[in-house]
């Protein structure tokens, strides 16, 4: 073929095409977090000296100096570079002696032990989820996901054609999954529920009872439970963590995790999968920085116990705060302390506010008059919610939760 | 959906789903240069110790003390980690920064100025690949991609259902794009063509007068030029090495690069896409490790002269052993000599070979007989060919060679 006329169609052909190549792209990132964010934060006031940004929205509180990644870390990732063994392409499995730090360190808290070939390093527990779900796809599949969740799940069920279904957490028994809804929405085409613990969005640690539960009735319906626990400890409340590994002889487990919440270190980009019986491989993905990897040992095994006191105790200080202030605002109301994540969910009563229609509305008015930046539940599956994220400075938690105060305040129905 | 009897069968049903899952992934992975060179090395005879393996199969000479990377580069990366500064998430174009490190280093040999919103971070150069594919994938589009070429494009373009289509590089003339062949199998249907310069595999550096050819020829066709030059300025023959982008006025191109080859460092999982005029973003993969990202401008533009030069030195003299010592192998033809990247193919003259009938038999004995790995031509679109790494220490080649050279002679044919 040959064309009478040259550059700039070339140009405009192209342009096209990354035109609609872009649509299908944005429809499934669309329900991301990030996207919502974004939209949000493009409605700051930055002009407005008296009122720096808050931001109470996102999950990476890293930038904050409480949040500092442990010095241990670093020093590991610097002894690790410098060696000069780990500049080279990483196995697609991951480096072994990463693969085997984790395997032990997940171990101490199982009755039973894993090895290195049950655990796969991915990029972040992102990637984890993308390996989990592309391998469970299969046509006509489905999957169950909770309700509020973490959409990332749903945008990558999207991209591999497997179907989504929900169940509800209940905020009114500490957001346990409502375990009938489970058996009510599966059929033998499901292929595996996610259990998101410690929770994001909803700051919920579950119960060892509860987990049981969990795993019994995923045992019944005979699918996978995916146990999301890129939370692992960061608890500070009464319920202590326990993982759903626990679990691994009552049903099949998939654990994903990652050191990006409990090293407050998201840029790493380092994670995993483990399974017991992991076949083969999957080749086609990209593997997490090999040097990363190398520092893995020291960094799940000689990060001392004060570094994650320390976090664990600013999170507890910033649950608190979060907890008693929206306590206070009657247009708020929080069924549940978190204890544990970083987040809180909150519900909103829109019917006593005058000019605000719903939580989407709301977060962005409050971000362009108060410049904070607070998640709204819709993101994350709960319309007229609020997800806040505790994890800043306690000051500042303090200065953006007065603002929130200040602005339903101006915002309030005026009773007749 | 209940069922009566609990784990067991569902653990067989998950296995059962994993191992479907399998199959289809190990299909589109199984033509990658690393999936064969895992076959070729599994042939090795470890025991027998006088014949350390040499591997002269790889793409990756980091391991390699005259291959270590460069001072510098570790130092910024320490610096960058150590600044506290990067370990959040990174934006979804890539660290501002680092987007402008690279505008400026590429800009330096282009005609025209690079801008940050020019460039887009990935995970190292496939990631590059994999973004770009998947971006012109739509129903009944084409590619066109070189024979010899790396066949990590034929899989990204399977798993986006993208039609591939080959066009050849001619040994007889200095491994050019045949581009009669580019025009008799492009259609309207036709979305880009790939060009891999410095080429990977056949170490050949094209000409300014052959880019320019190529990029008329594409503006007559309306596609796009993909560059591939994850290879780029890592030359040592006559030929400079011209970017792509230098006929950007003519044709639009968009070029794919990363720091893994020019500074030996693949592990770090750091590359680009170049194009003008990005449009929006592509939010679904994943981003470059944020505190490498934050590492790059220093990395780009304060490494020293001499450690490039110094590893071109090394290439120069190990591309010359290698040619010099394949000529004296009869059973072997190097019709052009490596002048970039760190290949060369060799053409095996099966006919003299006594128990040998092909490329791949010939590597899988090689590797047994003599635990030299060599990747057969099979594995990057050329039968009875080989590929052969020079990028290794010259007393190692020149123990492979010998190998190589002995092996030969014990399978010639005994002429009657
Ligand atoms: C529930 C949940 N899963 C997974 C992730 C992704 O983790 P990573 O940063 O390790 O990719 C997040 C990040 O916020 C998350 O909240
Ligand atoms: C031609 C070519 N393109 C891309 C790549 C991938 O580069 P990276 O290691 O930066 O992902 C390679 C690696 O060998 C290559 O040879």
């Amino acid at each position: 073929m040959e064309m009478e006329n040259g550059t700039d169609s070339a140009e405009e052909r192209w342009n096209f095409r990354q035109d609609e190549g872009e649509g299908e792209l944005e429809k499934a990132s669309a329900i991301t977090v990030r996207g919502v964010l974004d939209m949000i934060m493009a409605n700051l006031n930055l002009d407005d000296d008296r009122k720096p940004p808050v931001p109470l929205g996102h999950g990476d509180p890293s930038v904050f100096p409480c949040f500092r990644t442990s010095t241990v870390a670093e020093d590991a990732i610097v002894a690790a570079l410098r060696s000069s063994n780990f500049n080279r392409y990483s196995p697609t499995n991951g480096v072994l002696s990463a693969r085997r730090a984790v395997a032990e360190y997940l171990s101490h808290d199982l009755p039973h032990s894993l090895s290195s070939d049950d655990v796969y390093m991915t990029l972040g527990c992102v990637q984890a989820i993308e390996i989990i779900l592309t391998a469970l796809a299969s046509p006509g599949a489905n999957i169950l996901l909770p309700r509020p969740g973490f959409p990332y799940y749903e945008s990558r069920a999207a991209c591999s054609n497997l179907e989504v279904r929900h169940f509800d957490l209940l905020p009114d028994q500490r957001w346990e999954v409502d375990l009938e809804s489970v058996k009510a929405i599966s059929d033998e085409n499901t292929v595996a529920m996610v259990v998101i613990n410690p929770g994001n969005p909803c700051g919920s640690v579950y119960t060892r009872q509860h987990l049981e539960k969990i795993a019994e009735m995923a045992r019944k319906l005979r699918i996978l439970v995916i146990a999301d626990e890129v939370y692992e400890r960061l608890t500070f409340g009464s319920t202590p963590f326990v993982p759903m590994g626990v679990f691994g002889t009552v049903v099949p487990v998939v654990t994903l995790g990652s050191v990006s919440k409990r090293w407050s270190a998201p840029g790493w980009r380092l994670g995993w999968i483990v399974i017991k019986k992991i076949i083969g491989c999957l080749n086609v993905s990209s593997d997490p920085v090999t040097f990363l990897q190398g520092a893995l040992p020291d960094i799940l095994h000689k990060t001392k116990e004060d570094y994650f006191s320390k976090i664990i105790d600013v999170l507890r200080e910033t649950a608190d705060i979060c907890y008693d202030t929206i306590k206070e605002i009657p247009f708020l109301a929080c069924p549940n302390k978190s204890e544990g994540s970083m987040f809180v969910m909150v519900k909103l009563n829109v019917s006593l506010l005058d000019d605000i229609s719903d939580d989407l509305e709301f977060c962005l008015k409050l971000a362009k008059e108060e410049s904070v930046v607070v998640l709204p539940g819709v993101a994350v599956g709960m319309k007229n919610w609020l997800r806040i994220t505790f994890a800043v400075e306690p000051s500042v938690l303090e200065d953006g939760l007065g603002r929130i105060k200040a602005f339903c305040q101006r915002h309030a129905k005026t009773v007749p």
